[in-house]
């Protein structure tokens, strides 16, 4: 049987919201540390991986590990019907083929139950190692929407150059060529408005523009962002979740790297 | 002669923007009472009654019955031109076949006229007897709204069934099935935030949920809605308009009921 | 070499925003006095005229005269990407073909530079010669978009007529015919929300509402515009732009005035 209440139920919501315009299904892994997902996009250039850790539930009971396969647009459709006050709960019992979200009003006056039926999905759960990264830069999240945003109107893909003084990024298209340089800035007001730098070695690598747009939809799940470059190895964009976990997005780097170069 | 001053315009607006998805034309009835109208929607399914009291007008003159045949959405045009702040007037002189409405701003500095031809319509005016319902629930308005919109999103149709505990609506589609309860509640800050059930015996019937959402365009006008139901009666859902009067919907339950049943 | 910096850099924005849905392609002209525009409407019926004057800008160079070619819809493309409190600075070295936008935050942490190549359009500078206007309006800007949006939905053109005591707009179509008078008003609480007719003799002209709809793009540069009609004369409609310079668009009178009215 599988029971897992969260209290802060918006933050389900803005989960799925950041992740459903990448895949259309997908296992969601529940065990007794927590609540996961991993999936390549429909295109399997991208891959997502989520984690609700089980400390994070008000309520979290998995008496053994389940998988349950759902599309992600009709959870989003679903969750789209909870008030952003409301407390979700997560229910499966054994041997079912469905999954029931509850949705509460903060008074307990109003309570939906939503059922679905589960997917068989194929899936195999990549291992993603541990790496060193090149250069880490974390920057505030807004300010990466808006920028993937802006270069998306001038070109199809950007240049992230890291070092030590800022991540610069670079597009070029038929209408012209952009640059938009974040200088590294620790005296902030507060301390999620910061663009930190931890660099290794200078890093330059290119990534499709679109991809980058769709993992922006995470953007209201937390105020900073997090992007690890490496040569060779694809960048992580991980959204903190705040104390429960993260959903991180892998994608290689183009290798026409050079010649984009404007 | 035909003259109506209504200080607070934005009432009017309200009107037609709540009923205009429903009907196309119809005749709007001026008498020494009031300022009705009664229409059909154009799939002969749904009912619309309109009651604007003469007493709420600060201005009402009705020489004789008149009945002004209008296409909705010409006089929705109109209306949206007027300011939410502006003071409407509705003239016609006798023997013609046009209807003015005047808009004035609250400090008088602009002033405009729209004047409509008026259309025949055929209407038969159906008498609506008063009915003993065996449930009245009276919740808000936005609540309604919320929970028709979000079910609209699952299936097409949705039971409502009263019990002296709380009003339920389910519905099931092909993603699943869904259950909002809302329980009675008289205990809240502000009356207009209750949930009150007035109940004569347990009823349970099926809508369709397009019309019901048609009928929510009236969640402006105001802050609670109360719905009638009967076996074998059409549904009341009426919007209180303070201190003039009413939109009333009425809409006939479908009859394969049970077997909708998720 | 040119090199324009405008710490306000939310008005060059909204200049271009006022402007493209005109004019498709023209030439931004620089000269020691200002930097401006001169172009027709794509069908070649409105002009518009832009003048922005050297003492606005926080530093301006221009060493010799230059006319640049830029197509509109690119530019604005580009100028979005401005933060709205950001400093826009225009640069262009002499003997390239390019011009470059720089954006930088108010706490420079951020600094991007958008290049983008220049055109080459053919243009003949009209001279606009002063005229004696028999009456100029002036009124709130946001009541002048509102008017021509709100008969846009009764009809496609709008005859202004102004007398001493205040100026009308009526137009006419399939539903009815619609007048809004707006009264000379020199008492207001904030003078920009005057309206004040300044008038030589009575005029009565008719005019597109699709162009004047087009002109309203200006209203978030100015709180008020300034209306000049004289018969045979295009009508002028300006957008003063604080302390720097001008939007203005002209637009002849249509000659079956007469027919039209209502």
């Amino acid at each position: 049987m599988l029971e897992l209440r969260l209290v802060q139920g918006s933050l389900l919501k803005k989960v799925l919201e950041s992740i459903k315009e990448l895949v259309t299904d997908a296992n969601f892994d529940c065990s007794a540390t927590g609540f996961s997902l991993q999936a390549m996009d429909s295109s399997h250039v991208a891959l997502v991986a989520l984690l609700l850790r089980a400390e994070g539930f008000e309520h979290y009971r998995c008496d053994r590990n389940l998988s349950m396969g759902m599309n992600l647009n009709n959870v989003s459709k679903m969750l789209r019907c909870a008030g952003n006050d409301d407390i979700i709960t997560i229910k499966a019992d054994d041997g079912t083929d469905t999954v029931t979200f509850m949705f509460e009003s903060p008074n307990q006056d109003k309570i939906a139950d939503f059922e679905m039926k589960l997917m068989d999905i194929d899936s195999e759960h990549l291992g993603i190692p541990d790496a060193e990264y090149q250069a880490i830069v974390r920057m505030p999240s807004a300010e990466f929407a808006r920028i993937c945003k802006d270069l998306s109107s001038i070109g199809d893909t950007v240049i992230i150059s890291v070092t030590k003084e800022g991540v610069k990024f670079s597009t070029a298209g038929d209408i012209g060529t952009a640059n938009i340089v974040c200088r590294q800035n620790k005296t902030v007001d507060k301390p999620e408005q910061a663009t930190i730098i931890e660099m290794q070695e200078p890093v330059s690598l290119t990534f499709a523009l679109r991809y980058l747009n769709s993992f922006t939809k995470a953007t209201p799940l937390s105020e900073t962002v997090t992007i690890s470059l490496s040569s060779e190895l694809p960048v992580v964009v991980e959204y903190k979740i705040a104390e429960m976990g993260y959903v991180r997005f892998y994608l290689a780097p183009k290798i026409e790297d050079e010649e984009m170069n404007p």
